[in-house]
C-alpha cells in the first residue's frame, strides 16, 4: 500500500499536474519539490539517480524507489483502484490513449503553449502555427472518439481521461481555440465535475 | 486467449517490427495488411474506425476490436506472459521506458531515419541535426542506464528491451553512430540472441 510519496513537481507542467491531480483524486500523501523546467542546468545532479530522461514529474516512494513518466506514474497509483479499469482490453486501450497523448498530443500543444507562456524567449511564428497544427490534429482525434462517448475507455473516468486533460484544458494557453470540438468541451466539463478535481494551480 | 490477429504493418516502420517480433516470439499467426507511411492519403477511412490516430501498427482481434500504438499493442500481447514482468513495480518501470521510447528516442532516432532513409523529399540537414543530437541525448540515458545491467528492466528481456531495440539497432540509418555507447551495443546483441528473433527485414 502506498503512503506518501515525494514529488518532483512543477507548478507550469501539465504532466506534473496529471500526477497532482491523480495523488489528490486517491487522497494520497504527497511532498512536492519544485524544479525549474525553463534552466535546466544540473538535471543529471538532480535527477540522474532517479529518472533516465531527467524530467519532472518523477516519483519518489517512501522506501526510496523511483519512477519517471507521467503516465507510468499515474498507472502504478492507479492500478487497483476505480481509476483504471480491469479487463485486459480495457486496459489496454486506456494504454493506447495514454501514448496517443504523449506522442500526437503533448508534443504539440504542450510545446506550443511552452513557447507562448513559459519560455522567456520569443517565439517563432512559423514553428507554433506547426505545432498548433498537429495538435489541432490530435483534438480532432479525441473530438471523433469522444462525439459518441462520455469518457475515453468504458463509459467510465480513468487515468486516460486524466492524461487528455492535462493539455487539453489549457489550449488556450497554447493560442489554440475548440470552437470546433464541441464534444470534447463537453468531455473537459465532465472531468473537472469529478470529486476532488483540483485546478491546475493548485 | 489470443489466436490470430490482423496487423495494419509497414515493413520499413520499427513501431510494427516491435509488433511483428513479439508475435514471432510468441509464436502467434498474424495476417500483415501494408499500409504507406510516405503518401498518407486514405487514413481516416482505412484506419479512422480502428485507431484514432490514424497511424501504422494497428492491431485487429479475431473478434474485429481494434488497438493502436506500438506499446499498448505489445502491452496487451505480452500480459501474462514471460514479456512482461508480474511484479507492479517493474511493470511501471517496463511502461517508463515504453514512455521514453515514444517521446525522448522514438521522435528523434525514427524521424531522422525516415527523412534520411525513407522519405523520397531531401532531408534538411539543420534539422536532421537537431533530431541527431536529441537522439543521441536518449542514446545516453539508455547507456547510463545499461552500464550496470543487462536488460532495461529487473535483469530480464522485456518488451522494454523490444521497444527501444526497434529504432536503436537501426540508428546508422538515422546517421548516427554507437561508437561511444559500448553497454547498448553489447545489449543490442543480448536481445538479438533471443530464442525467436527475427529482423526488421523478415
Amino acid at each position: 500500500m502506498i503512503d506518501g510519496v515525494l514529488l518532483y513537481d512543477s507548478q507550469v507542467s501539465g504532466n506534473c499536474y496529471k500526477v497532482r491531480l491523480l495523488l489528490a483524486q486517491l487522497e494520497l500523501r504527497c511532498e512536492r519539490r519544485e524544479v525549474d523546467v525553463v534552466r535546466r542546468e544540473g538535471r543529471l545532479e538532480l535527477l540522474g539517480e532517479l529518472n533516465p530522461a531527467l524530467r519532472v514529474p518523477t516519483l519518489v516512494l517512501d522506501d526510496g524507489r523511483s519512477l519517471g513518466e507521467s503516465n507510468a506514474i499515474m498507472w502504478y497509483l492507479a492500478d487497483g483502484t476505480g481509476f483504471l479499469p480491469t479487463d485486459e482490453f480495457e486496459r489496454a486501450l486506456v494504454l493506447q490513449w495514454l501514448f496517443f497523448e504523449q506522442y500526437s498530443h503533448e508534443p504539440n500543444i504542450a510545446v506550443a503553449r511552452f513557447l507562448l507562456k513559459v519560455s522567456a524567449e520569443p517565439a517563432d511564428p512559423a514553428r507554433v502555427q506547426a505545432l498548433q497544427r498537429a495538435g489541432y490534429a490530435a483534438l480532432d482525434a479525441m473530438e471523433r472518439h469522444l462525439a459518441t462517448r462520455s469518457y475515453l475507455v468504458g463509459e467510465r473516468y480513468s487515468i486516460a481521461d486524466i492524461a487528455l486533460y492535462a493539455y487539453t484544458h489549457v489550449a488556450d494557453e497554447a493560442g489554440m481555440d475548440l470552437a470546433r470540438h464541441p464534444a470534447t468541451v463537453a468531455w473537459l466539463a465532465r472531468v473537472r465535475a469529478q470529486d476532488r478535481h483540483i485546478p491546475i494551480t493548485a
